[in-house]
C-alpha cells in the first residue's frame, strides 16, 4: 500500500502533519484536548489530514479521560495539551491510563527552544527559568517521554514513541516546541508500516513457559481461568474465546475485565470479586488446583471497591509483558505472542479435566410492586435483558462499579471502568471518548453511561462535547445525593462532608446547547419496568438522560454486605469520635466477605414470588 | 493569650485537631478540598474545631484554585486532597500558587505506613508499589514537603510548614498518612505562637542596602515608584502607601499589582504594562532616572498578556526574599523588613524630586448611542465608578484581564488575576475562595468577577458551591462565543478549535439548584448603562450573573493594538499556511506596541462628543 499516494502527500509534510498521519494510520480519529498558546500550529494541521476531528475538550483532565475512553475502545488514544497548565491538568487522566495500561499519546505544545535556552520567563512557567520541571512530572506516568528538539530524529522519534504506546498499552509523552511543527520530514516514510509486533521474543523461553503451563493445565482437576484487565486493551477477546473453547475450561472475568469473555458463553461462570465474589464463583475460584489469568493486571490488589488474591498456588499469571508461573517470572513474553503459542501447541485430547455444569451465577429476578422505590439491588439484574450485543458500557467508581457485576452481558459487549486508579469523575470524560469511537465503527454502537450523581459534578461540562458532536450517550444519572460510596466506606455515614449541592439534573442537556435530546426521571419499581419496554428509549437516536432517584445509602448488595461487616468488625473498638479507617483499612478488607447471607428485611415485605 | 483555654481544649489532642487549630490561629477559617478515603478521618475533626468551614468542592482543580483566592484575601488558603488522584488533580492549581507566590498548605491523606511499608497494591496507587512518585511530583511545585511518619516531630513539622507557607507566601505540602491522624500531641503547644517575623536579619546587609536606596531615591529627579503582586500578597498595602506619602513620588502598579496601592491617591499614574502601557505611563516609567519596584514577582517579563522589562539601569527591585540595586543581588532580605526599615530612616527633606502634575491616565469616556452593539474597550471605562471601596474584583486570563487595567479602582479595591501562571478557568474557583474570605470580613464586600465563555466551561461547577453555601458574588460573563485570546493570538482566527459549545449561560443558576438569584442579558450601551445605575443590581444580596453579549473577535483596545501589530509585523512572512507562532513569539513580543494609535473606524460614527 501506498500511504503517500493515498493521500496525495507531497514529498515532504511537516512534523505535525507527519505525526498526525502516523495516529491516523493507528487508527486514531479523534484527537483530544484543548488549543494553547503552544499548540496551535499543530491543531492547524488537524484539518488537512482526512478524518481527523478534533475534538476540542472544556478541560484538560476531562480530555485525559476521554483520550482514556477512546483508546479502551480503538486500543489508541491522543491527547494535545499545552506547556504547563494544560500537562499538569491533565496529569490526573494520564496517571489513570497509566496505573490502568491504556495506550495514550500525549503531545505537549512547548515553548520555542529558543526561549528555553535563554530560559526566558514566558507564563506557564513556575518563573525559575526551569523548563525541563513539567517533562520531568510527565515522565513519572509515562512509558516513554521524549521532546523533539532535533530535526534529525523527529520522525523517528515520533514512529518509537507511537509503537511504545500502542504495543505496551502505556501513555508516552511528546513534547514538541512550537518552532519545530513546522520541520519537514519526508512523507515517504509514510509508507514503511510501524512494527506493532511482539519486540523481543526469546523462543527457548517461551517453549520452557508454555511446557509448564501445558503441563499444568493437562493434569488439573478443577482449573479456572480468568479474564483480566489487559485482555482487551491488546485485542485479544477472540483469542481468549478460543482458549476457553479448547480447554472447556470454566472462565470468569474480573471486574476490570469484563466484556473480555462472551458472557453468553455456555462455559462463563461469572464475575470473580476476590472475596466478596459470589458463593457459585467462590466455589469454582477459590477451591480450584489450576488458575489461569490472561490479561493479569495485577497479581494481588487491593480498593475501596474490590479486594482479591488467588488463593491456589498453582496459578499462572499472563501479564501484558511479563508472565508470572507460581514464584517465578518470566520477563520479555508478551501477552499476544504467549497466547498465540499457548494455543497452536494446545492439544485438547490431553485435558484431563471433563466440564461440569455449574449453576446460573445470576440469582433470580425479584420481582416487586410497582410502587416501590428502586434500589440498585433490583435495577442492576433488570439491566441484564435490556443490553444489547455490542453495547459499550461505562460505569463510574463508586456504586455503578460494583452494581454492573450483577448484570450479565449479551455477546460483544464491552465494558470501561477504572476500578484501580479509581478517579471519580472519569466516566463522564470517558463516555465522550468511547462514544466517538462508537461512531466511528459503522454499526454506530450503544454507549450506555452509569454515573453518580457526585461523580457527575466533577466533571459534568463535557457533556457539552457530547451535545456539540451530536453524539448519543444514553446516561443513568445514579441520584444518591451525594458520595454515597464514601458514606458506605466511612463509618461516619451522616457526615456533612459526604452532602453535595442538589441540581436540577434534567436541565443540565438543555442548558448546556441540546436541542435534540430526551430526559425522564424515574423513581419507582414500575417508572423503571415502563422505561425497560419503551422501545424509542432503547434506541441511541439522541443524547438520553434518566435520573434515577434511589435513596441516599442504597448500594448494591455485594458493597452492602462488604460494608455491613466491616462495621460489625470495627464496631467493637469504636470510640465514638474515631473511625476505622484511621487504623489499616486494607487488612480489614482481607478479612471481608467470609460468606455473609444478608437479609433485605425492608425489601421482603414487597416481594412476590415469580 | 491562653488558646487552649479560649477553646477549651483537652491536654491532649489528635493530630488532625493539632493542624486544623494552627490554621485557625492564621486565620483560615474555610477549608478547601474533597473527602477520600485517606483524608476522611481529618474531616472528621473539620466540625469539632469552633468557626471552621469545610467547603467541600465540586473538583479537586477547583479546590485549589479557590484557596488559591482565599490565599490571596487571608493571606494563606488550604486545601485538603486524598493520595494519587485527588493530589494529581488540584496539581496545576498549586503550580499556580507556586509560580505566583500565594501561601497555600496542601495537606494530602495517605494509606498508612503499614500498607506503604509492605508496597500493598492499593488503589490509586500506579500498580508498581511506588508510593513516593506523588510525593516527589508534589515537591516540584512546593516550597516545603513533608510527611508526619513521626509521632515525636509532628507538631514541629506542621508549624514548620505553616510557618513557611504563610511567610514566604508559597505552596507547602504535608502529606499525612491516615493512621497518623488520630496520633495525640499536647494541646499546650497551641499557647505558643508561631514565629511569623523575617526569618533571617542581618543589620550590616539591611543598612548597607537601605542606604543604596535612599541615596537613589534622594537624588532622582524622575523617580517612579511600581507596586507589584508581592505587596499584598505579605500585607504590606498600608507600607506601600506610606512610603508613597513620604517621598511624594509617582506610583504605579502592574497588572499583578492592581489593588496594592490606592488608585484615589493624588500621586497614583496608572497601571505599568510594560511596551503596551498607556502613552502617559510610558513618558514617566520609561523616562525616569530611578524606579523601585515593590513586592516584585519577576524582574522581566513575557507573557500571552504582557511583556515588560525595566529600561532605566537604576531599578531596584524588592522580592518577597531578597533584593536587587542594578547588577547586585542581596540574597535574604525579607520584603517585610526592607519596607520597615526604609519607612524608619527615610528623610523626606532630602528628596531633590518635585511633585509634578501628571495627566489622568484614563481617556475620556467615550459617549455612545444606547443602540450601539457592546464593545469591551467601552464596557471597562463605565465600570470605573459602578466600583465601590472594599470591592474583590477578580479577572480571568485572557480579555478580561486587559481589560480591567482601563478601569480605575476607588479606595481598598482589591483585585485578584493570575497574570503569570495563566490558567484559564482559575477565576471561577478563585471567586468561590474569595467570597468565603469577604463573608468573613464583617463589612461583607462585593465580590466581582469577569470572566469569558470559554474560561467558564472549564471550571463551571465550581459556581455550584457558591450557591450551596449562599455566597453572593456578581458574575460578568464576557460571552465572545470562544477563546477570544487565542483567536487573536493565533493568526487564524477563524480556525475551528477556537470555537465552542454554545451554552445557555443564564439557566445555570437554576440548574446548579439555585433558589435566590438575578440573572441579567445586556447587548447594548443602552442595556449596560441601564445595569449600572439600577441600584437593586449593584447589592450584593444574592448570586448575580450578568451575560455581556459581544462580538467573537472584540477585545480591550490594548490588547488589540498589540495584535494588530504582530499581525503586521508577520504578515510579510507569511505563507498562508504556517503561522507567526511557530517562529518566536516571545521576541515578537518584545518589539510590539511602540506607541501606534488606534482608530476604531466602525465606533467613531456613533460618538457624540461628552
Amino acid at each position: 500500500m501506498n500511504y503517500v499516494f493515498q493521500c496525495a502527500l507531497p514529498p515532504e509534510i511537516t512534523l505535525g502533519h507527519y505525526l498526525l498521519h502516523r495516529l491516523r494510520q493507528l487508527g486514531v480519529h479523534t484527537i483530544f484536548g484543548l488549543p494553547g498558546e503552544f499548540n496551535m500550529p499543530l491543531l492547524d494541521k488537524m484539518y488537512s489530514v482526512p478524518q481527523m476531528v478534533w475534538a476540542g475538550n472544556t478541560n484538560e483532565l476531562n480530555a485525559a479521560y476521554a483520550a482514556d475512553g477512546y483508546s479502551r475502545i480503538k486500543r489508541l488514544g491522543c491527547l494535545v495539551t499545552t506547556f504547563g497548565v494544560g500537562e499538569l491538568s491533565a496529569l490526573n487522566g494520564i496517571a489513570g491510563s497509566y496505573a490502568e495500561h491504556v495506550g495514550i499519546v500525549h503531545v505537549v505544545g512547548m515553548p520555542p527552544l529558543s526561549a528555553q535556552v535563554k530560559q526566558l520567563l514566558l507564563h506557564h512557567t513556575l518563573g525559575n527559568g526551569d523548563f525541563k520541571v513539567f517533562y520531568r512530572i510527565g515522565s513519572d506516568v509515562a512509558e516513554y517521554t521524549t521532546v523533539l528538539n532535533d530535526s534529525e530524529t523527529i520522525a523517528e522519534e515520533v514512529n518509537k514513541a507511537l509503537t511504545i504506546a500502542y504495543t505496551r498499552q502505556r501513555p508516552v509523552y511528546i513534547g514538541i516546541p512550537v518552532n519545530m511543527i513546522n520541520m519537514t520530514v519526508k512523507s515517504s516514510l509514510l509508507n514503511n508500516p510501524l512494527d506493532l509486533g511482539p519486540s523481543v521474543r526469546n523462543g527457548d523461553v517461551e517453549n520452557q513457559f508454555i511446557d509448564a503451563v501445558l503441563d499444568a493445565m493437562y493434569r488439573s482437576e478443577n482449573p479456572a481461568i480468568i479474564a483480566d484487565a489487559c485482555v482487551s486493551r491488546h485485542g485479544l477477546v477472540e483469542e481468549m474465546r478460543r482458549l476457553v473453547d479448547l480447554t472447556g475450561f470454566p472462565v470468569f472475568c474480573t471486574p476490570m475485565g469484563k466484556g473480555s469473555i462472551d458472557e453468553q458463553h455456555p462455559r462463563f461462570g461469572g464475575t470473580f470479586l476476590g472475596s466478596i465474589s459470589s458463593p457459585q464463583v467462590r466455589e469454582v475460584v477459590d477451591f480450584s488446583d489450576f488458575i489461569l489469568v490472561v490479561g493479569a493486571l495485577l497479581s494481588d490488589f487491593s480498593t475501596s471497591s474490590f479486594h482479591f488474591a488467588y488463593r491456589t498456588k498453582n496459578t499462572i499469571l499472563l501479564f501484558s509483558n511479563h508472565a508470572k508461573l507460581k514464584n517465578a517470572t518470566y520477563p520479555d513474553l508478551e501477552l499476544k505472542a504467549v497466547l498465540e503459542v499457548l494455543l497452536a501447541r494446545l492439544d485438547p485430547t490431553k485435558i484431563r479435566y471433563r466440564p461440569q455444569e455449574f449453576s446460573d451465577v445470576l440469582k433470580p429476578k425479584l420481582k416487586l410492586m410497582n410502587n416501590v422505590p428502586l434500589r440498585q439491588e433490583w435495577i442492576w439484574s433488570q439491566l441484564t435483558s435490556w443490553f444489547n450485543p455490542g453495547d459499550i458500557v461505562i460505569t463510574e467508581t463508586g456504586t455503578s462499579a460494583f452494581g454492573i457485576n450483577q448484570s450479565k452481558f449479551p455477546s460483544r459487549t464491552r465494558c470501561i471502568s477504572q476500578a484501580l486508579w479509581g478517579s471519580v469523575g472519569y466516566s463522564i470524560g470517558a463516555c465522550l471518548g468511547a462514544s466517538f469511537a462508537a461512531r466511528e465503527e459503522g454499526s454506530d454502537p450503544r454507549v450506555i453511561l452509569f454515573v453518580g450523581d457526585g461523580a457527575l459534578q466533577l466533571t459534568v461540562q463535557e457533556i457539552s462535547t457530547m451535545i456539540r458532536w451530536g453524539l448519543k450517550p444514553i446516561i443513568f444519572l445514579m441520584n444518591n445525593s451525594g458520595y454515597t460510596i464514601d458514606r458506605l466506606l466511612h463509618k461516619k455515614s451522616n457526615a456533612g462532608y459526604h452532602d453535595i449541592q442538589s441540581w436540577d439534573y434534567l436541565r443540565i442537556l438543555s442548558t448546556f446547547g441540546a436541542s435534540h435530546y430526551d430526559t425522564r426521571k424515574v423513581r419507582t419499581v414500575g417508572d423503571f419496568l415502563a422505561l425497560m419496554t419503551d422501545s424509542a428509549f432503547a434506541v441511541n437516536d439522541k443524547i438520553k438522560m434518566v435520573e434515577v432517584v434511589l435513596p441516599p445509602m442504597d448500594a448494591p448488595p455485594a458493597l452492602m454486605e462488604k460494608w455491613l461487616l466491616e462495621d460489625k468488625i470495627s464496631g467493637a473498638q469504636d470510640d465514638g469520635t474515631d473511625d476505622s479507617l484511621a487504623e489499616e483499612p486494607s487488612l480489614k478488607r482481607v478479612k471481608l466477605g467470609e460468606g455473609l447471607g444478608l437479609d433485605f428485611d425492608d425489601l421482603d415485605d414487597n416481594v412476590s414470588s415469580e
